[in-house]
């Protein structure tokens, strides 16, 4: 079954398209796994507090979402420790039954492309199968023939990717929005290409997009240029974006939402440090900061 | 001393400004190697005969040339057993006087941009700095806000970075020639803000951009709009792109090159397999390669 068939499943079964991205910043980690900050410690053992806290993470988070972005960059941060973390939590939340897109942004030519969809979504025999995601993020910077290597394996194997079409940061309309129409317009018409041989039984590809959740206004136009294109959207939470924002990235539909992901990382995983949740311990925060999310975009998608 | 100053002073010892890609490719290793593509062996054991054959590299290539660039991708295609050998050959690649550049093109906002800086240029406390690179390529689709964690822990450590202003592959238009003036014009007027807080003794700084040799004619404007700025040159050699090709990107003056290295991976890495090298050893053909390369890449500029 192909990335996006097995998405729009995982969406109808858990009702939400609730994404919950695992971003282990060291300094916001709670008190339990400050041993990842304390420099007194070897690497390996900082790097395994990062992996307990993900784990932990995706523990209570599993039954409930579709899937989990793990944001390579903290793990990278230490280095082959922190690697073999990543390689950890990919396995750990695919055992789970959650969906696992690599947050990793790569972007290079021809043989240099293929040796990273080999790293992270696999085709090749013999190399650590158990640790590969189900889709991955992709920068478009180097052209067509950069994204090339990744369709095929997707094709291959059944696994998808999300192109960053426009980014939820402020710079982003520094290059994005260059040129008329804006760039973002042309690569979201080069996605609809790369896609168009990846569409599924439910009618998407498995070639999706990143668009911002911040970009509220401009989120209609995208989905009328990407009508068969899933969304990956950033930007909720901490960033400043709401329940309303992300409305107009769905597709029409009576069930089950259809079309997108809306990303929380921070306003999830470092919920105990808000006010609201004082007293309560940072699983519970957690919890409670998710189900808010999973009714806020239920109500608001609902009403629509 | 800053990156650029470094750069200049090896440049300047070597008498040539030849860039060596590490980029080992899985079917083109000799034979010796052949370890590294055995699916029945362990991923730790293949990924040791990559890293095997990477550090016999450094030791053909060390003290003729100024700096390496190894390819992350290759050794993250074989997981965190990659990326510890990664770390082991940008180790290696220092102890032996080389200038490291790490080729990792990311590319990512805010905490994530930062934590992607500490990766692979350091400025944490305790945290395995012996493995870090003295450059980094990066990749500037997110803006601003995505390359200014990295001028921060350049300027705080003495480090470089590289950004993506026109690659070396045809794809290469597709975005980067978007809107008017050109999207990848836009990118070096930002390099040369970006960079003019790190301008060294040299005249130079430590803010560099990727240009490809494959786009001869265009050198020049692209040099005319950076005049401080290194450039890094992918596309010689197997790519397509000879000495005459690259002379444009260099600063005048009338000793040691200035201004640009030039790149040339698999020409060099796996020349033994080229007619000219036949009954020659990989490790003579390698040698014999370079030699070259310097040669070339001297009387081309020689003769400016």
């Amino acid at each position: 079954m192909n990335y996006a068939d097995r998405l729009q499943q995982a969406i109808d079964q858990r009702g939400n398209a609730c994404l919950v991205g695992l971003d282990p910043i060291l300094d916001l980690l709670p008190p339990e796994f400050a041993a990842a900050r304390d420099v007194t410690r070897t690497r390996a053992e900082r790097a395994r507090a990062l992996g307990d806290f993900c784990c932990e993470v995706i523990d209570v988070v599993a039954g409930r979402i579709p899937a989990v972005k793990p944001q390579s960059a903290f793990f990278e941060a230490l280095g082959s420790d922190g690697v073999r973390q990543f390689e950890r939590i990919v396995a750990t939340a695919r055992n789970a039954g959650l969906l696992v897109i690599a947050d990793v942004k790569r972007g290079d030519i021809a043989s240099t492309a293929e040796a990273y969809a080999h790293a992270f979504l696999g085709g090749v025999p013999g190399v650590h199968a158990d640790e590969l995601a189900d889709a991955v993020t992709l920068s478009p910077y180097l052209g067509s023939d950069s994204i090339g290597p990744f369709l095929e394996i997707c094709k291959r194997t059944g696994r998808g990717c999300y192109v960053l079409v426009r980014t939820s940061n402020k710079g982003s309309a520094d290059f994005q929005r260059h040129g008329s129409p804006e760039l973002s317009f042309q690569v979201a018409d080069a996605v609809v290409k790369w896609g168009a041989e990846l569409v599924g039984e439910s009618g998407l590809s498995s070639v999706g997009a990143v668009v911002g959740a911040t970009h509220g206004a401009e989120l209609a136009s995208f989905r009328e240029r990407m009508p068969r294109t899933p969304f990956l959207l950033p930007g909720y939470g901490a960033q400043g974006a709401g329940a309303k924002d992300v409305v107009g990235a769905f597709l029409p539909t009576s069930g089950a939402p259809r079309g997108a992901l809306v990303n929380s990382s921070r306003g999830i995983l470092f919920a105990y440090r808000e006010p609201r949740f004082a007293g309560k311990s940072w699983k519970d925060a957690t919890r409670g900061a998710l189900d808010a999310m999973i009714q806020d975009l239920g109500a608001a998608l609902g009403a629509r």
